[in-house]
């Protein structure tokens, strides 16, 4: 991703490999400012990870990866790396993919910090794969409304439901994006629209409840968010908010597309219901952004994501094309994912 | 309403005449503490009201009234003090009604502080009223979602959207209430909840985004939201987030109902899209609770309040009963509104 440093534009990951360590952009910090932290053990990764210093599921997946690259998890045992690794965030799939991948890759004997690279890499390139695929949904001028971030920061470089507004921008496009705040923790208001501005991409935020408004008025031309996990019949988790811009999206015309690489898909799962919908602290509703707001006593429900069931999904942007959510089953089949 | 003071109970208006003068509650200091101000000239009541130390459309113009009714509005003549306190907030519809009445019965002759004292009684004893049929539709230990505040801080006393809820709690129903915190200026999480919490009735605050997949997870019986503005066909205009609850709910099968007093119906609007959206401040949603969160250089949409179509409302909870939308204009025709 393009990051304005000072005066000039440089060309940034949020997780990347440099001088024998694991490298992060402080995600916390954004869009206040810019750090750059790095890792030299497992136990700093696994901090890195809990503290979220490092956020979204492939960034996660891939900062996994490049520990298990250090020397240190040599010292400590490939094993027992694995493990405590594994531990930092347990809900993530992508962190046990990365830790797995690069577990096999052990047994095949290959160098670690390539497998690493290659792992992360990977992703970077399925993100620009879906960048390729959705742009083609994107008219000149065309307004774009999307939901939290599933960005760059996120995928360590590209982003899925923004890759294709990037790619749009690139080829001249011009898109306007419409960004939802997304309460409780704003990564559209903080992370999204800092991704936008750097990338010299036209915005807007808005507050969550009104994105019904806004797409009952024309303001969008389509809606694309990202995805956790797919299930076997199409339907998708994602953060909090979302289900709620499919239905509108729906009940007002307006196309709404879900961004997601293969990896998202979740075999095991044969529909929305089957997920349990993580139920988080009270805190992030009551104190927005680390300040109370309500009054002693106050009680908030506050869960992490919703599930958008299949009907409401115009399509799927994978790796592999534009699909329909009932044939993410057997794409993944095809694929061997 | 009860406020809880110290260690005791007290009951509160929310706008008042007292020792001569205009009393209010200090709207923008709940829920951190609770000052009441007091206006003896009309010069402060106006300041009182464009800097929203009260705020809400019926407590606006019980205030109006009050002000009229002061020693110095004679002093600077009736029409100029008419005048300046229209002038306060010109697109709340309450205010001139507050004003102009106080104009009315002063050509009748009436005594002022009696006459303003009845305007803002008339308020309050519609609110009882919309409490009462209200709260028939809330069963025993039902869940009730609501919106923004339309509690007795914006009424004077009781509220529209929350009189049903006070009024199942005093029959003992023991009702539970899903409020949105209702993002830009979080009256949910500030007003509502401060209110619920000293009425004792159990209640949660959720972001805007969770509204959605509460409803679909079958977390609420019913929604009951205030409303700016009825149209002569039953759209409603209200806080921004209104009208996707009322999608939401209804894909959901879950009843949306609007609680209005009739003087909120406007015979000029043949619909909602005569309604013309007022667009705020930009930092309303880029500095929540007044702390700038965004990159310098993000922009932001902040539409006021939204329409919802008569199409997903339920009915509307008026003084004079539970009524469907398509039936607001002979039921204002009949009462003479």
């Amino acid at each position: 991703m393009k990051i304005r440093v000072g005066g000039r534009k440089v060309d940034m990951k949020a997780v990347w490999w440099e001088g024998g360590r694991l490298m992060l952009i402080d995600q916390r910090l954004i869009p206040d400012r810019l750090e750059v932290v790095s890792a030299s053990t497992v136990a700093q990764a696994v901090a890195a990870i809990k503290d979220m210093t490092v956020r979204g599921a492939p960034s996660i997946g891939a900062a996994a990866a490049y520990a298990m690259a250090l020397p240190d998890a040599r010292k400590i045992g490939i094993h027992a790396a694995a493990r405590k690794l594994k531990a930092a965030r347990p809900t993530a799939v992508d962190l046990a993919n990365g830790v797995d991948y690069m577990l096999k890759m052990n047994i095949d004997g290959a160098d670690p910090v390539l497998a690493a690279q290659k792992f992360a890499d990977g992703i970077v390139r399925e993100c620009r794969q879906i960048g390729g695929h959705g742009s083609r949904l994107i008219r000149k001028n065309g307004r774009v409304m999307t939901h939290c971030n599933a960005g760059a920061l996120a995928t360590v470089d590209f982003g899925t439901a923004l890759a294709p507004m990037r790619v749009a921008q690139r080829q001249g496009k011009k898109p306007f994006v419409l960004v939802s705040e997304t309460r409780p923790r704003f990564q559209g208001a903080k992370l999204t629209a800092w991704e936008l501005l750097n990338e010299g991409i036209a915005h807007r935020v808005f507050v969550d409840g009104a994105a019904g408004h806004l797409l009952k008025s024309g303001a969008a031309d389509l809606v694309i968010t990202g995805a956790d996990r797919i299930t076997l019949n199409g339907d998708a988790a994602n953060k909090i908010g979302t289900y709620e811009k499919a239905v509108l999206a729906k009940e007002n015309g307006v196309p709404f597309y879900v961004a997601a690489p293969l990896s998202s898909f979740d075999r095991r799962m044969r529909s929305g219901t089957d997920i349990i919908i993580e139920e988080r602290s009270e805190d992030e509703v009551l104190a927005p952004d680390g300040r109370m707001i309500a009054a002693k006593g106050v009680r908030a429900l506050n869960p992490g994501f919703d599930v958008t069931p299949a009907k409401y999904i115009t399509g799927i942007i994978t790796q592999f094309g534009v699909i329909r959510p009932c044939d993410v089953k057997g794409l993944a089949k095809r694929q061997g994912v």
